[in-house]
């Protein structure tokens, strides 16, 4: 019986509130934790603030009640394929001279709203929606898509709370963390996520779902990654503390980043070969030109190949 | 066929910027319009303010690009249940002595992440996640709950986007919004009404859906109707410069007018006739003793009957 068996061990788990105890995963998602960023594969400064980031996210999901939400919750937020543009807003914030701590909730919060995204991704796919059959009296009947979307909803408006209750009125952040609040409810709301995955479902039905219409990719991997990643170097400047110059060009270097990993995402390995990714790159680097010191180094990381 | 249409109508509507003329309605939005609180049926100061937010929300979600996921959104949200939990947030903010724009905002987010709860809940019911046949080439295909979710996931973000583009830092007003954020995604979240919902699935599989059990209707008008007015009346009060002792008043007040439009929601009119509705009532407006003036009779006007 593969579910959540909340109702059977949550007393048990009460006691023992480790997630490497958790032996009765949700079957979505029992899917490999398939890295679909260069992010590890590159660069250990990465690699390095994810860690912390997810150390950070363990912490604030806390194992309380009710265990019932909050337990799946946890397991969806960290089996959910990884995304970079967490690391990115930590970078960009200390490439400014703030530090990690500045940018954590915006990036813990970020992370929280894409695992939900991907996982609700995954769920808008029809083959997934056949509801399951009811079982039998007696059995554990807390698994299938119903709850999953229910839990996923739960991970969004955790993520707002993070962030608000991040602010330091003795630090005179408010400003600073509504603006941010604000990029991130345009990057994953109408105007940006929802907006791609809409146009996503859209090109798949065409033939071949457009995959070898390099326009149409340009143009979902701008709109997907790169809004998202545009978005959270811009939430890192905004923490840091950057002035509007400053917040722009992390912004457009963002871009860059998020659409050479929508292509990566999409072509794999041969995506070096790629004249778009190589010129994408360069305008990458370029918008760093304005920064200086060692911080330049590890954020240019997040697009130079091993 | 019934659908969005988007494809065929955006352009048109582009031009024609009124709902009004939308003709074309999604599937799951062709429900009347059931006003399931006693909001509209009572009070004109109540449906005054809804009047207001519903006008306010209608200039706040624009008909702008991306139609594709603006327009339904725009849809969803008016075609939600009616629930009088934004206009007690209005009224608690005009009973501290603020002024209706204050509270706006707020009143409007909720309103649009409780149409879009609403809306979930339904999508949530296995027979309606059943995925729609493949429409025939040519034929619009931007219906069914894959689009419907997608939509539903753009409302959330609005809403609280929304509410941080409210702050107005010449009035230093940043503290008490991060504040209602935190309240509202505490609402809407694992603590609040995403728990009620998953109890509420759990009841509904008890023999007779636990309709019998006064005990467990209590517990469920409580987690939800309960915790979201509460919720309402504590932000109403925040945004109008409430003190500490005012905002757990209003917040208890709000709890009770949840409650009692929890069992009218369950129990319909006979709910008159209840010993425990009588008893809320009288706890609600001894939590209004401690406030004076004229606006004390239009708040309780949410809980006395015509």
């Amino acid at each position: 019986m593969a579910a959540y068996c909340l109702h059977n061990t949550s007393a048990l788990r009460l006691n023992n509130p480790t997630l490497s105890s958790f032996s009765c995963r949700p079957l979505l998602c029992q899917v490999p934790r398939k890295i679909i960023t260069m992010c590890r594969d590159q660069s250990s400064y990465c690699a390095s603030i994810t860690a912390e980031i997810e150390a950070h996210l363990k912490q604030a999901i806390p194992l309380k009640p009710p265990l019932t939400v909050f337990e799946p919750m946890h397991h969806m937020t960290f089996s959910a394929p990884l995304n970079s543009a967490p690391a990115l807003c930590v970078a960009a914030c200390e490439l400014i001279g703030g530090s990690r701590s500045q940018a954590m909730a915006a990036a813990s919060a970020l992370y929280l709203m894409l695992a939900a995204s991907v996982t609700h991704e995954k769920l808008h796919i029809p083959n997934r929606l056949k509801p399951k059959p009811k079982p039998a009296p007696g059995v554990c009947s807390a698994n299938g898509p119903m709850f999953d979307l229910m839990f996923l909803d739960a991970m969004v408006p955790f993520g707002y709370e993070l962030l608000a209750i991040s602010d330091d009125p003795d630090q005179d952040t408010s400003g600073r963390v509504l603006r941010v609040i604000v990029e991130l409810a345009r990057a994953m709301g109408s105007q940006g996520i929802i907006h791609a995955q809409y146009q996503g479902v859209i090109v798949s039905q065409l033939d071949g779902g457009g995959s070898n219409n390099i326009e149409l990719i340009d143009d979902m991997c701008r709109k997907k990654e790169g809004r998202v990643h545009a978005c959270a170097a811009a939430c890192g400047a905004i923490l840091g503390g950057a002035n509007e110059e400053e917040i722009e060009k992390l912004r457009k270097y963002g871009l860059y980043v998020g659409i050479i990993q929508g292509y990566t995402n999409r072509l794999g390995r041969k995506v070096k070969e790629i004249e778009r990714v190589v010129e994408l790159r360069n305008l990458a680097l370029k918008e760093l030109d304005h920064f200086k010191g060692q911080k330049v180094e590890e954020i240019s990381s997040f697009i130079v190949g091993p």
